[in-house]
């Protein structure tokens, strides 16, 4: 009976790592499809999204066959109840690289953003892939320290996030309207992908240690 | 065992319910807060969100002990899973009716929204509480009927949405910056909200059909 359970443990594991690459893909491809305008890129990760979903469903399913055949208890127990909850995270996180990518397709030829915000785009994108990168190391080595860095990045990202409504409110912001609610939306999803990495980072310190830290403010 | 299992499973329900009214209250406040500039309605808003936090982190940690404890099967391990992920929507739901506070909040003694955008949002507002009212009847009573008028809901606030786009790019569109980085993000808020009432919608459904209908596209 435990070796079955320990097998199918590792296989929900298993399942949450390669989550977590696919959306490592996507949102490598959505920051370049953004940045650079292509089109091509940008179709993949739409496509490639219903693979992560699916990953999704089938990793619940297999969660909940686990609670209710397994009964696990303790330490087993808590690492199903995450599984379920971090997979619920990747599952969004895949979403937002999707609508990033829907902002790049939506405007070609032309790109969603121009100007002195490209920079600040590049940055979020960068601290999103560290951050999702980050989240695959995690979920395979259980190193803590990376969940640390994930927080960090996760503040880049706000502090960016920041910087982005600056640019659209400050006295030098020519943007045509379609253009200010594009930039709005990107530096949202990029917000919205940094808190997702930063709870699966926190539920595996839960996990790990056994100690929730309380979502910070 | 069996009397105290549905003793705790009853508390499960009561605290969801409880949680979707606190959602409806939030939701109320918020959208009158933002259509009459009322910043007293937004503070409460911002302020009692911290209630459904606190409950959907009681409601949680109780799950994991019933499954711990009661090591429950079949459709009481359906309950309880589908509720932890019902609690984690509602919980959504209560942040969505304060980032929606925050902003009314942000532009007092101005009106975030003008103009005829102002109708738009009253009908999302106007959804949106149908959607959170709806969500309450459906954890009391679990009369499928409400859940296909949820999803209703849903599909309105996404039309309204995209009239909110068609009203920023369109020629008559005015606003400055701030106007259209608000209504930008109102309308994601407003069309997240209903996202997640309809995911509760279909949780309820798979719990009392046992049959897990597919996100709709």
């Amino acid at each position: 009976m435990r070796q079955i359970f320990d097998a199918e443990l590792k296989q929900v594991g298993d399942d949450l790592a390669e989550m977590s690459r696919l959306v490592e893909q996507a949102i490598v491809k959505a920051g370049t499809a953004l940045l650079t305008a292509d089109i091509e890129l940008a179709q993949q990760v739409v496509a490639q999204d219903q693979a992560i979903d699916e990953l999704e469903r089938d990793l619940d399913e297999r969660c909940v066959l686990l609670l209710a055949q397994q009964q696990p208890v303790a330490t087993d127990l808590r690492i199903v109840v995450s599984a379920l909850r971090i997979s619920s995270s990747l599952e969004r996180m895949g979403d937002l690289a999707r609508h990033i990518a829907q902002v790049a397709r939506g405007r070609y030829p032309r790109h969603a953003v121009t100007g002195d915000l490209q920079a600040t785009f590049a940055q979020m994108n960068d601290a999103a892939v560290r951050v999702a990168r980050r989240v695959t190391t995690l979920l395979t080595t259980r190193d803590l320290t990376v969940a640390h860095n994930i927080e960090r990045d996760d503040d880049l990202l706000d502090t960016l996030h920041q910087d982005t409504f600056a640019a659209l409110l400050g006295t030098g912001w020519t943007g045509t309207p379609q253009e200010t609610v594009d930039v709005t939306l990107l530096g949202r999803y990029y917000e919205r992908f940094g808190d997702h990495g930063e709870s699966v980072a926190r539920r595996m310190l839960y996990l790990v240690t056994g100690a929730f830290e309380e979502a910070r403010p």
